[in-house]
């Protein structure tokens, strides 16, 4: 079989209509919002009709520390959803919206790959159903507010200084990271420093995906703080009576969308925050309607378990009342190789000791995961270079965790090469399970951090920079003590150090500086350089990407 | 009858299905592109289909010079489709779809009011099908790009001082008109001044609005002039390689958008350049649909005759092969005394004198139109205060030109309303016309642009600033010299001076610059400052609005 691209796979696809494939969760046409023939929004009448259902079973797919062998998270998660679908099973799942900057730099989409995709493949990656652009509209428009408020006699008393809302477009753009505005005169505002981050890192990205409906939503909104005042005072988007506004620009964005694997399983794509400076996770809404829609719901949380699952477990599952029954996590045998200290161009070669040397990055994830009470599969992506020797290695360490392997094939095989996985995630399901928060929300902000350090990362504790202590005593005195904790931290590694693979131990964390999210809920440690504005590279993406008469897309991936 | 508010009246409306609408043309369900129930883009299979259709009438509405009274041009489009549905015509229309920042300053949307308005309204005019944020992303990944050449080395050698190609947001933002970027070091890009403006004044915009397919649209894309080298040669979006990139963001947004009156007329809104940098018209692909699915196809041009009315018919009649059969020249009495000198709070009362000093603006107005060999009918806009005799007046006068005046009370009544303007207008369709257009394109610039200003002002001649001069030599050395004219010009006046109501004469026509949009095609002569970056009131109407939990809007107008 000669090998297709994603793309060339997407577009030979046969969708069927969204509302043929709604159908399957019994949800109504006339509960969609159609945006063409293959997208859809649910409308917010269907949540009256379905939320007294019993809630399906919850499935978190998360994944070893990332190394640039890929692991397949997403992938894995739409494979899982159609392996299941394949064994009768009435399955839903919910992944987060890619960013449209991204796809002109150097990275592709993130809409699973191979046979395991979402599709109508170019739209979500490039508008799809305007989402990220009314979160970059709602997001302008409160800073638009803020500087209008100062320009227009400053009442509010706003120290331009002390401006902790950025702007944000969805586009890598590094020139806009840091830059000069109000310039021009009186006319053309008040001077000061600023910058634009990329949209899904936006706070509104982060409270659009926890909100649970529109009043909630301008709660929110309305908390977010912009600036401070010259004597030391928040001023929020209330005090600028931004939040009614903003809240309209996101009455649709707020609706979950609904598309289709290419087996045709029903498949939501909804929010997409940062998993660093954010939560990374899917909205709320959408995975609240695939529990109540399906009896199996699938879903993925951004980077590896020690950042994504664990902020889907402590602050998504908390917020939304949230009980999952059971957690994926996908490795490769090439990746664990790396993690192992092999080069990318050596990953064919069977290599024992860096297997032996790489798995236990996979171990600790599995520990952490076991911690929480949960259930756990291990899911190896197939590679043609994969050993039974590698395999049953790998299977004799998962063992003494008491945590089945399987493989799968889902990227060359659809939901058929993932039947396997979806047997021992069923049987994983099945289990009775003790899941419980890693830490309890009234302690204090440092001890949370500790916590999390020292059970999750295997740090053997955290140093604060005074910088760091400084935030912390303002997030004290604004008596924000009790929000949860995102953590800000490489994903490349377990420890906050980018270059310590597999396990790291003998470090401590250090926490340069803690931010606020007081909208979205979080209180954030900064643990290293945080970029939150990409650039393009020497020859960008976008220079191979093209459209024909009849609007098809080539060279997107 | 209580008075209800615009968006009252739109609220309560009960629409058909955009499908039941759009079969009033033929268009079969399977050509839309639903967006909901109530909006669509039809296909690009439809064009196949129609293009062989013979056209019907294209009837243009423009205006008196505008005042604060108000004319209600767009309501009167509105107001006439939805009378000449009543006569029993199949009719459409065509408006420009309204720009989402100036909604949350003080100005009101741009979907006609009262009982002549396009509906669903709120959507119409915050996000609607995403053309907006489409042409954003795709004027901003140019944009990107560019800085991104620069950083990788500035192998084009660009001229960082000489780049003509801004950033855009749909949001009133006075503090991002004037910048500077690329600060905060190596890896953040390389410093420049830079500023943004509004979506609806990029060239992208203006380029989309008179492109005629996707390849037409990346031709026009490749032209854009973004900087010129340290050795003054222009560089282009194709040397950026961004023309398919962009072309693919806008794929979609290129497709009209169908939607409806109040009366369930089937409207495209689609489009909405700005009526001075650009040429102000919707779009040539919903103009050429109207034009191939009905028997009478309304649309209306930007601004003043003198602006708007000039560039539909010099530049997008010409470049798209379109021949109007009538044009329709709004005013309203208390207008027409507001320029004879009256304050707007006096308006209610009947002041011969002003209507007498005032009506020579709209003889001009409707002198121009007779010159580009169109039938010509007057439209007054009811008001309560209007009485006979100042109708009678007006009457007499335009008899003197040989054109015809009715009173009409679309905004109270809906096509209704405007029956006995549609009996006029369907006259005037009838006859033969000698349309041609005001200038030979193969004359020089300044010879293009002496004759509008002589012409179609009333100027006595052209002073070209030394500033002025050195535009024209440039675009004549780039070989740009057979592009058409845009005039950027107050719309407050007929003249360059907005403080000259009526009709100004014994003056010069001043052009302090002329700037290049190559891409789009025109040469663009300055003649005054324009604000292509509006700011926000001291207080904003965004602070008003608010949406509720069931997603329904208050507070937009």
């Amino acid at each position: 079989m000669a090998f297709l691209s994603d793309i060339e796979i997407a577009q030979q696809a046969a969708m069927e209509p969204i509302v043929d494939v709604a159908k399957k969760l019994d949800i109504d046409a006339d509960d969609l919002e159609l945006y063409g023939k293959y997208k859809a929004k649910v409308s917010f009448d269907l949540w009256e009709k379905v939320k007294d259902n019993k809630d399906g079973k919850l499935i978190l797919v998360t994944a070893i520390t990332p190394t640039p062998a890929g692991e397949g998270k997403t992938t894995t998660s739409v494979g899982l959803a159609q392996a299941l679908a394949k064994l009768g099973k009435k399955v839903t799942l919910a992944l987060r919206e890619p960013s449209l900057g991204p796809v002109f730099g150097v990275k592709g989409g993130a809409a699973g790959g191979g046979y395991s995709q979402v599709v109508p493949m170019e739209d979500i990656n490039i508008h799809f159903t305007g989402d990220f652009h009314a979160i970059t509209s709602a997001h302008n428009l409160l800073a638009a507010m803020l500087d209008n408020s100062i320009q227009q006699g400053n009442l509010l008393n706003i120290d331009p200084r002390r401006i902790v809302f950025k702007r944000v477009l969805d586009m890598n753009d590094r020139a806009l990271r840091n830059i000069v505005i109000g310039l021009g005169g009186k006319p053309d505002g008040v001077p000061r420093q600023d910058g634009f981050d990329i949209t899904v890192a936006s706070e509104i990205m982060a409270i659009l995906c926890l909100s649970q409906g529109i009043e909630d939503l301008k709660e929110r909104l309305s908390k977010i703080i912009v600036a401070y005042t010259y004597d030391d005072k928040p001023v929020t988007a209330k005090e600028l009576e931004a939040q009614g506004a903003m809240a309209m620009l996101l009455k649709d964005a707020i609706k979950p969308n609904l598309v289709q694997t290419l087996e045709h399983v029903p498949a939501f794509i909804h929010g997409g925050p940062f998993a660093n400076i954010a939560h990374g996770c899917n909205s709320v809404m959408a995975t609240k309607y695939g529990l109540k829609l399906a009896d199996y719901f699938v879903t993925e949380a951004g980077f590896a378990a020690d950042l994504g699952a664990e902020k889907f477990l402590d602050i998504k599952c908390r917020l939304a009342g949230l009980k999952p029954n059971a957690v994926v996590i996908v490795a490769t045998i090439r990746a664990l190789k790396m993690h192992g200290g092999v080069a990318k161009e050596d990953l064919g070669k069977v290599n024992m000791a860096a297997l032996e040397a790489g798995i236990p990055n996979l171990e600790k994830h599995v520990e952490n995961m076991l911690s929480f009470g949960l259930p756990v599969v291990v899911a190896l992506n197939a590679f043609p270079t994969d050993t039974e020797e590698e395999l049953k290695f790998i299977q004799e360490k998962c063992a003494k965790l008491g945590v089945p392997v399987v493989e799968s094939d889902i990227w060359a095989k659809g939901g058929e090469g993932g039947i396997k996985m979806a047997e021992e995630v069923i049987k994983a399901c099945d289990k009775e399970n003790s899941f419980h928060y890693l830490y309890d929300e009234k302690l204090s902000p440092k001890e949370k951090i500790e916590t999390i350090a020292t059970k999750i990362y295997g740090a053997d504790g955290v140093v604060f920079t005074d910088k760091a202590e400084k935030d912390l005593k303002k997030i004290h005195d604004l008596g924000k003590d009790g929000l949860l904790i995102c953590m800000a931290k490489t994903q490349a590694s377990i420890s906050d150090d980018a270059s310590k693979k597999g396990r790291p131990t003998g470090f401590k964390l250090t926490v340069r500086e803690v931010r606020l999210s007081a909208g979205a809920g979080f209180i954030i440690p900064i643990t290293g350089a945080i970029m939150t504005m990409p650039g393009l590279p020497k020859r960008p993406a976008a220079c191979n990407i093209d459209v024909d008469a009849q609007g098809k897309v080539s060279g997107l991936f």
